[in-house]
């Protein structure tokens, strides 16, 4: 077994205690690289521990180039990886750091770093989880097409909604433009309620009754897609049940 | 094949190629005119193009215009057409530009403009959408009995607690009549909570808290109906199934 | 059929023309009571039409006496009418004008009338509404029980997170006291989210967002029981045909 | 009969007279001390009957301390029940008016005695309810995985949102740090939406939308799983039948 297997072995699979380990280091500096950037952000922190924050920055970018590289090397067919969902994020979690050098406000980049928190998954493969995600996900790709239905018709709603509030409230009461009175009707129709925006009318006030009703009500329908859906996969043991009646009502003479 | 019918295929159709095109400009055009309506109402953009956004409001206007009569010319029943829910939306989102001459204010109709996005889930029967769609639809339609007399006991409820609240809360806290405080309550019991209006005294918050609990269970009821509803219609196949498991049974001695 | 039988007939039952006659002018009455204690409460029109208002609250005062009395002379057992829930409405509906001569302030008692609105149900009778409604709450009876357990564990978990907030967060930004904090507690648990009190401390912050998980999670135990509740309700049909496969099972040798 | 077991009779069963009548004394001394704890901390009131609530938390903590000697002198294994999660909340409830002589601010504790509450669900083991309880939490312990899914999920993608609105919004619209950005996304998923932050830039307020259509759709995820886990512990009953459809079948020749 060549030293690529083994890197492959170890960076891409979990099977042995090296592989485990390398991806338990590899989650714990996931999660120190999201925390670290997160701290960053907080003014009264980040002035005391600015340099220890650099240092580990740096820190983890060399680790994760390493590992980029590594993987590239280790895989059979690197583009293929270099192009796929999790080689783009791993790609865009290194790099802000060197980017820093060249342009200002390559910091935007850093925000990637969380998407790599999604290779939890694959690092959890060892327990079950994975398979309920799947299963989950296998319900939500079935319901895909109603749920976009859905969607669209919520936001033709909100479209004319938003329209019409914005002709009977107008800009005294904050509905200063169509694009922001659609945006007080989403809040309203998904119930979020900032209250940044109310209507102050008494018109409005009737008018944003209804749409509160409509939103407490519509959100049954994607509840009921989901639920319908994710019933059907998981109860595909009961249908095997079935076939083994079957297969006893068959034995009968 | 005379020129009324080439004219029906293309308009009212979709399977022929030109069918096709007509179908995308016209979708292309609806959203031109609902994004042209909401950027004209957003004080600064509209300073900077307004000339722009007439011109283009006037070409969608011929445009629908023309579309009109084509599609009163070249159907076979025009009264029907013209007195159905979209020959009635696609009247009203053509004359408002024309309107605006006439009376001042009939920009108001612009709002119906959004409408037409509706008809995107004709020009989708292309594709399954529209299929899953009327399966929610019938699902939606088969618990609308159902959902009225929930949100008839929704209502009466809001009515008693706004009633209740008004005196127990009284004008200070913002409560100043009753419709306000049927309005308050609608905005707790959807779970929306602006915040714009807040109950201060202490038996009111109590109030309050009962109303938030029942709004929060309360929901379970259309999605209990809505779920129910769909599993049915969704389950249709399962008891062909079960019919095939009859005939087996018969055909046992 | 003397006299009290044809009153019988008219005021408590629906099959005749008068007791159609009937109902719809109760119906009526019933709103047309509740939108004139709603107008009133509103300071500008109470201005101007104050006398107005004032006249019809005495018609329909006159009207419920009248109709009180007869539903009690034409019902075989007056006592339990008047003691029944409707009973009890229906008194309360009709006294607050006459106690308001007597006792400053009984205009409290006019909160009882939109309790009457709850009358449509049985003069809707009529129609299929009724049976719907029975369906619903047949369901909602059967998981009454656990809704209870569901609403207690709530109360609790809002009591000991009151608690928490309370300490932690402190009179200054806005938890005045245990009973404030548990009121909060609740608005967010239950995602109405007032934002009249918010946490400020950093610590605070992440409990909050613990309890906004946690209400947003929780939703779904009362959306689950009511659903399978009403599923079963709802598929009764479903065992029927299960027994009458059954029976054919029976007749195969 | 030793008096060891009488003791265990009275204070951990509730068949008896002598238990039931125990575990009613201590449900209202439960109620009571949280009741006490609550009003303390409301000042006015704390003001007038400081000395009266000192008395009675000193008489609900001689009583605690009493009950919780006896429980352990009267169990067959002291350490277990010591250690369990009920000894455990009972010895924090006792505790803190004594330390409170010790160490200032030890009132913190005083919170725990809010946890005693949920010895109610042993108390009311009489009762089916508990039956009930563990109904539910059989669904939900099954379902326990796929909410983990679900929940960490939702984490990652509040990380991502609220890292991208912390570079979209800043620190000008209250956006002043990712934990506090993070914060708010919660607050919008959930749909809880208090409105202390609030989007202030178009790009915000439309990506804020986004995240509340997800957060009102997301809901439909943990429902469906419950529903479904619900329906199958609910259903245990059908497969029994299912299994006598089996047995009449083999009954056959």
């Amino acid at each position: 077994m060549g030293l690529r297997n083994r890197l492959h072995e170890i960076i891409y699979e979990a099977d042995t205690p090296m592989g485990k380990l390398f991806d338990l280091v590899l989650f714990f500096l996931i999660l120190l690289s999201v925390v670290v950037v997160m701290l960053e952000s907080v003014g009264h922190i980040d002035a005391k521990y600015h340099d220890l924050f650099l240092k580990i920055e740096w820190g983890i970018t060399l680790f994760f180039t390493l590992e980029y590289i590594l993987r590239i090397v280790s895989v059979k067919k690197p583009f293929r990886y270099i192009f796929s969902f999790y080689g783009l994020i791993d790609l865009l979690a290194t790099i802000p750091l060197y980017l820093s050098y060249i342009f200002a406000g390559s910091q935007v980049l850093l925000a990637v770093r969380a998407f790599r928190l999604l290779r939890v998954f694959r690092i959890l493969k060892l327990v079950k989880f994975l398979g309920e995600a799947s299963q989950l996900s296998k319900a939500l790709r079935a319901s895909r097409a109603k749920i976009l239905v859905f969607v669209y018709t919520v936001l033709i709603l909100s479209v004319i909604m938003g329209t019409i509030m914005y002709q009977i409230e107008g800009e005294e009461s904050g509905f200063t433009s169509i694009p922001r009175s659609i945006y007080w009707t989403i809040v309203t129709l998904t119930t979020v309620g900032y209250g940044d925006i109310a209507p102050q009318t008494t018109l409005g006030q009737f008018i944003a009754t209804i749409i509160m009703v409509m939103g407490y009500g519509i959100i049954a329908v994607p509840t009921g897609i989901v639920t319908v859906e994710y019933a059907k996969h998981s109860g595909e043991k009961k249908t095997s049940s079935e076939s083994y009646v079957h297969t006893n009502t068959q034995a009968c003479p």
